[in-house]
């Protein structure tokens, strides 16, 4: 029996954990809590001990396990595994991959989440082993990873995948959460398509999203999904806007990287068709036809599995 | 004495040749005319006999050379070094590398020559040594190359770094030669600045461009330059668009590709601090603040023995 690698997924909220083959495949996975009290100090522990404890209850040592691959939230320094600031977290300077390899007695390596989901979904999602792929991952936020001959492109300062904060909307876009004004994060999000909708639907009484807005108090994408593919105009107009913008977006950026798979991940890209038939369509107009030509859009296909695949394939090509 | 690396920068009208030590420094640097008579058939061996004459000139023999570092124009497949099709030249499904080879008894390796340029100022120019580095070329047109952890950015079909056909005006831009409308090229170009100082001096009877303009029959990005310098308002008002176009291209690519530093080449590049001044402000205006501490933007050094330079610097680590 081969040995295992160890993924693991830390969110502000919950700790996703697997067990994976060396050819990828899950063998088991859990959640633990995220327990964000003084300072997140606890939560290289949880992890450790948790790791233990799934190994006793599978009847097996630690010996089974290779290496670890972590993904985090915030910025860290890749040579040294350090993490300058996880703001969900609490952790400022936190040697994590220092105090995860002591606590553990295993090899560890860390990334940043958004990468660690995009190398996942390279290795045994909608990549499909594709070696330059760019994915966004459309959630309450918009994030990225930029892959280039396998590898995640990180840039000089561990900012390289951050394509939320592409300005779409030059002057007199809405603000974001960055601190500029008209970045895709503030259209293309979920909670950008659902304020853009609200527009849309205050200028036209009669659309559907009124009902659903005055039903339920509030507006979320897949509402907005839903009443397009049932033909509501204001629904209809508000995917038209996102996927011009998303499309540009993504369009100017393979006519400068390049990639063969664009994978869009993220609860958003569950809204299907309606939204990527559009997308596909802007694309088209604004890329390069031979940039075009090379590369396929892909609904993501790991789901919430991308990021202990991504880890997990870290572990397996770094240690 | 040390051997000496080869750089080849093939252009439409000339072709740039230089002996350069394993350190580079230029040893001899010479041109010889671009012969596309015939398709361009003679031109790899018009490249091996000038070597072959430079080298008894030089009182050296064939051993002296280690290998050949080429840059040309058009698409190229890096693995085989088979050029797909260089418009200005003529090739089309040509095997430059096999028949350089064979000429010259070398090892060649070949690449874009928008790519090396971005190498040689890696190397030697103004990126300075920084592997993480983005070079735009403002010339005729607007082309560049994207350098990641010391290595040239190809894509999945050698088209990244193709920034020229970045969409800036999505709608009623100017047309572009690659079929689009409103690619930066139509803007930032010394063609795109040229037409849009023509209109902005039209609306403005008073402006010198106009009177540059019936004195020379034509207007050129320096003239435009020259009179913003002088305080000249449509000439102001010309490189204040171009500068918002072209600072939010630049700082849009590097939120997702995070460069240390960002190379301004090309003729345009020489208008110098009455563009550069203005590109900064705008560049920082729609950067991430940490992308932007992470990058600093410079003028390309190297003027045209950036080629050579690079095609030396690839033969040196690929060969």
């Amino acid at each position: 029996m081969g040995k295992w690698l160890v993924g693991v997924d830390l969110g502000g909220t919950t700790i996703k954990i697997a067990f994976i083959t060396l050819d990828g495949h899950i063998v088991e996975k859990w959640e633990i809590p995220t327990n964000i009290n003084e300072d997140g100090k606890s939560i290289v522990k949880d992890i450790a001990q948790s790791i233990k404890n799934q190994l006793v209850q599978l009847s097996e040592t630690e010996e089974k396990l290779l290496a670890i691959g972590m993904g985090a939230p915030g910025f860290i320094d890749m040579k040294t595994g350090f993490i300058y600031h996880a703001v969900n977290i609490g952790w400022k300077n936190y040697a994590l991959k220092e105090e995860l390899e002591r606590e553990t007695g295993l090899p560890v390596i860390v990334d940043n989440d958004a990468n660690i989901a995009a190398i996942g979904e390279m290795w045994l999602g909608a990549g499909d082993g594709e070696g330059n792929l760019l994915m966004v991952t459309l959630g309450t936020g918009v994030g990225g990873g930029i892959i280039v001959n396998g590898h995640i492109m990180h840039g000089t300062n561990g900012m390289a995948g951050e394509i939320g904060h592409i300005t779409s909307i030059p002057e007199g876009g809405a603000a974001c959460n960055c601190g500029k004004t008209g970045c895709i994060e503030t259209i293309a999000s979920a909670t950008g398509i659902a304020r853009i909708a609200k527009e849309k639907a205050g200028n036209d009484k009669s659309s559907a999203l009124n009902r659903i807005l005055s039903e339920n108090g509030e507006l979320k994408a897949k509402d907005v999904a839903y009443a397009a593919e049932n033909g509501d105009q204001a629904a209809t107009e508000t995917l038209d806007e996102v996927a011009f913008h998303l499309g540009l977006v993504i369009a100017n950026l393979s006519n400068s990287i390049n990639p063969g798979k664009i994978v869009i991940g993220g609860g958003v890209s569950q809204a299907g068709d309606v939204l990527m038939s559009r997308l596909e369509k802007q694309f088209k107009r604004f890329a390069l036809p031979r940039v075009a030509e090379g590369a396929s859009l892909k609904v993501a296909t790991l789901g919430n599995d991308a990021g202990v695949i991504g880890g997990a394939w870290l572990a397996k090509h770094n240690i």
